[in-house]
């Protein structure tokens, strides 16, 4: 009853009666009353106006089950999806969803995560409403190697999804952070199960900081949100849904190369740093370059003063713009 | 008081009466006998004769905590050692303690499997009572890419173990399995749980043909067993320990440059088809060559017709000899 509460509510153009609520649904005022109470638990915002009915406030960012699936055009990622009000992690979900035999394109979000990892086990703090927390599974016929190109296609598809949603102009600080105005909004992490024949499953975990208000003291220059750069809040279940819309069709073409060949041109695109000077912190030496793209296996292509090509793998180093922290 | 009788028993040089048993750990004659029984129904032989008391049949085949951890050398491979008399697979159950968090070098053994696995997810049989399971956890510092090479190392010491403990020509069939006189006896599965930046933890399991005086038809003329080719039975914990006493310092070796440099002399000298013709199955295109070994990556390095050398990426192609199965 609450999904079709929720859809007469979105699709109405103003106020909906309370009598006209329990004459659709053919249910009492009370039962209809302790629906509106749910939603607004939910975080919905909803006016109840005395002789006029119930209405919907605009662009009320809740995610839920229902919320994420009414917006999802995808056809397979993300058609299964598993919603925790709060959850340990995302990831860790999903990897036990992965072991558990769950369907390709799995996909698991969370409002609120008491354990959020980031990359080599850092912790990524999870506060209730106004992040995104979400993990999808894949089981890509692919070799082990070729797994952390699923942290570029993610990336891609982020900022491509942040574009479109905000307007901003998200890009990838290679290989899995998204920078807006040169402070961090995203970060992903992929973690896999694998044997040296194949891998049984790949989790991607992406957090994306969309309202937040504020950022403590000491990341402030280097940390972001969509709100603070776009001015607005932003809905947070679109720009979910429009992550897996946009990394399905990636992904597609990902699988049939093994490789991404048909990806590098649209990578370099919203890539940060191309064509400037970066800084390798390689630990068996430092070294300055120019970034000159990818290549077709996803490492970081850097020409440096001797004219010569170096290839960074990642996950093995850092990179860094020379300018400001991207 | 299992493990007291035991070693009373293993140390006596003949009978040892049950009022000397009764005597030295302070139980009655009831208790003794009810040891002596379970110590049978774990499989060891003891024979009791009237007026003489227990005796332990020599070379009882027996793998048990007690058993395996009395024969073990190694600082810290198998020095946490978990065994089961019956699982669903090893290789879940070490996986299972490295996500809880089991120490680097956990051992886990059972003695028969429900749900033994090879390669790409083939079923491994796994009755009770002539073969060995093992896996064990590594949590190594190094990059995803190079975790394969633990599976050559695993068959490096097996090979080693084998050999020591039967007199037996054991041989690594590139990349992963073991093979005495061009027939199988033992096959490796490495797994891990990884992100980018680097191994969570790797899980290898060892399965090895000890015991088996027959195989069916079908594959009779591909697998074979320690007892077949050696005519005589071997004991199981004794080639558990071998396998973990040999590992250690390999693996050791092998952290030092996080690759096979320092390995490479030893795996080729036990390598089956070095310096003979090969036939590489790859999906790409089938040829021939002349084995030339393994690069300090752990790809086997072909020659072939024209001069030019081939590295073959384990895990993605099958090799074989021209002559025989191997």
């Amino acid at each position: 009853m609450k999904t079709e509460i929720l859809t007469v509510l979105k699709e109405a153009p103003g106020f909906v009666s309370g009598q006209e609520l329990c004459g659709r649904l053919g249910v009492s005022r009370t039962a209809v009353w302790k629906v509106i109470k749910q939603l607004e638990e939910e975080g919905y915002q909803i006016e109840a106006v005395r002789n006029k009915g119930y209405r919907l406030a605009e662009a009320a960012d809740v995610i839920t089950e229902a919320e994420i699936g009414s917006r999802l055009r995808s056809k397979w990622m993300g058609r299964h999806l598993v919603y925790f009000p709060e959850t340990d992690s995302t990831n860790i979900q999903a990897k036990r969803l992965g072991e558990e035999g769950a369907p390709e394109g799995t996909l698991v979000v969370a409002e609120r995560q008491t354990a959020g990892k980031g990359r080599r086990g850092r912790t990524w703090s999870s506060p209730a409403g106004t992040s995104i927390y979400m993990s999808f599974l894949l089981r890509p016929n692919i070799p082990p190697r070729c797994a952390p190109m699923v942290t570029l296609i993610a990336g891609l598809a982020g900022a491509k999804a942040v574009n479109q949603v905000t307007g901003l102009n998200a890009r990838i600080k290679w290989p899995n952070d998204l920078v807006v105005n040169g402070k961090k909004i995203c970060g992903i992490l992929t973690e896999m199960s694998a044997e040296m024949e194949g891998i049984h499953y790949i989790v991607t975990g992406i957090g994306i900081n969309v309202n937040q208000k504020e950022f403590p003291e000491e990341i402030r220059d280097k940390a972001t949100s969509l709100l603070l750069e776009g001015g607005r809040c932003f809905n947070r279940s679109q720009l979910i849904a429009g992550v897996m819309e946009w990394f399905e069709p990636y992904v597609e073409r990902f699988l049939e190369t093994k490789d991404l060949s048909l990806l590098k041109e649209d990578y370099e695109e919203m890539l940060a740093n191309l064509n400037q000077e970066v800084q390798v912190l390689d630990p068996a030496g430092e070294y300055h370059g120019v970034c000159q793209g990818i290549d077709k296996d996803g490492q970081l292509l850097v020409e440096r003063g001797d004219g010569s090509l170096s290839r960074v793998q990642s996950g093995e180093v850092s990179v860094r713009g020379i300018y400001g922290y991207v």
